[in-house]
């Protein structure tokens, strides 16, 4: 009893096309960890992006005028920052060397998810995955998981540091919403709708440190409410967010 | 190996003056678990300001008319608004019902942390404690534990619901800096200060549900860079944060 969380260190570089269910199958009996329909996997967004081919090598990108603009005025590759504004819908901040954006996703995170960390070949960024929400289905039904989620670190306004967010979900809701139960007062909870996901990607984030290459964590334990609804719905809606 | 996260479930009601420590170390050997300097407590922000007396009786309570006008818009009680316009220091968003305020210590959250639920007698609202970071000293202190952070369910712009954030800490660093580091490839990790203590009390979170009556978790497992450095330092610098 009690929630149990580990991370899986024995998987190989992950490559296009490579079966990313089966690696992480064999690196789980290989540690000696059972995945079955009361855990939940969660899984670095890097390597599903590289096993879809969510790459993109820069010495194919011709960096527009205000990517190398930008990139000057913040000491980044031009092509980066290039592939970022490609992989975004709506710049949210582009200032003091930080390019903030909303991607296609609607996702808000810095550089639109295009990240350099953790890719052999110093030319070649990961986007975020195309349906981070799809890969999850995929990838719960061939491990025969209980859920799934894809991860990701993003920063956030008024608190420093990064923390591990959920962007795909399978199997599980993401919100949880009390505002329907009672507190043992026997008041009704106001406004609590949890954001169940995202607890459960910080978690896994204890055990996936970047330069550890933890890029899967295992955790058992949780008592989740199962749902078909995706990491999609933890995306605020514009119209309802009043920091916009 | 492997992180464990156990919730506390058999605390008694806590009121002002209460040993807090006493209960939480009653509760764990009464349930099975120890504290000691591997183990980190999670302890939510509720008990200890009931604890310490960081409550307020609406019915000595007299709102302005600001208070007034926003409570009859929001639908909300004027007195629980005036209580929650004297522990802000700035009002970030009062719109569409929702009223964001900077808290003297300089958190950003609903009702500058104000809360109505968990607490016997509805005309009692409790704060967020006046030092969080004090009383994170305190407690491991007495507990004799490795690490103490004190939580409270924040909302978050962007992503919708709750996640339980780290509003005090004792005994680790709250951010880790992993950007001296290189990742697997060898390119230094660039960006990388992971808010640890956020991402503990998610994980905390997802043990202690509000309407389950556990208010305290303990972790084992983790890693933690041990420092003076306290969960202030997530407050980003006005200065510095692009999203005001």
């Amino acid at each position: 009893m009690g929630i149990a969380i580990v991370g899986l260190s024995t998987l190989p570089e992950v490559r296009q096309g490579d079966e990313l269910a089966a690696l992480i199958r064999n690196a789980a009996t290989a540690e000696g960890h059972n995945i079955d329909a009361a855990t939940i996997v969660v899984i670095a967004q890097k390597i599903i992006s590289k096993s879809e081919g969510a790459t993109q090598d820069l010495r194919q990108v011709e960096p527009s005028a205000l990517a190398r603009t930008w990139a000057k005025a913040s000491g980044k590759d031009p092509r980066l920052i290039e592939v970022a504004l490609q992989q975004s819908r709506r710049i949210v901040k582009m200032d003091r060397g930080v390019l903030i954006a909303e991607t296609h996703h609607g996702f808000v995170t810095a550089n639109a998810g295009v990240d350099q960390s953790n890719v052999p070949g110093a030319e070649i960024v990961t986007l975020l995955p195309q349906d981070p929400d799809a890969s999850a289905d995929r990838l719960r039904a061939q491990l025969n998981a209980g859920a799934v989620i894809i991860s990701d670190t993003f920063g956030r306004p008024w608190r420093e540091g990064l923390v591990n967010v959920a962007i795909g979900a399978s199997g599980l809701s993401p919100l949880e919403d009390h505002r329907g139960r009672h507190d043992h007062t026997g008041k009704p909870l106001n406004s609590t709708i949890v954001a169940t996901a995202d607890e459960i990607a910080a978690a896994a984030g204890l055990a996936m440190r970047k330069s550890d290459r933890i890029p899967v964590a295992l955790l058992t334990g949780i008592t989740w409410t199962p749902s078909k609804s995706k990491a999609s719905a933890l995306i605020r809606n514009p119209s309802h967010d009043l920091f916009r």
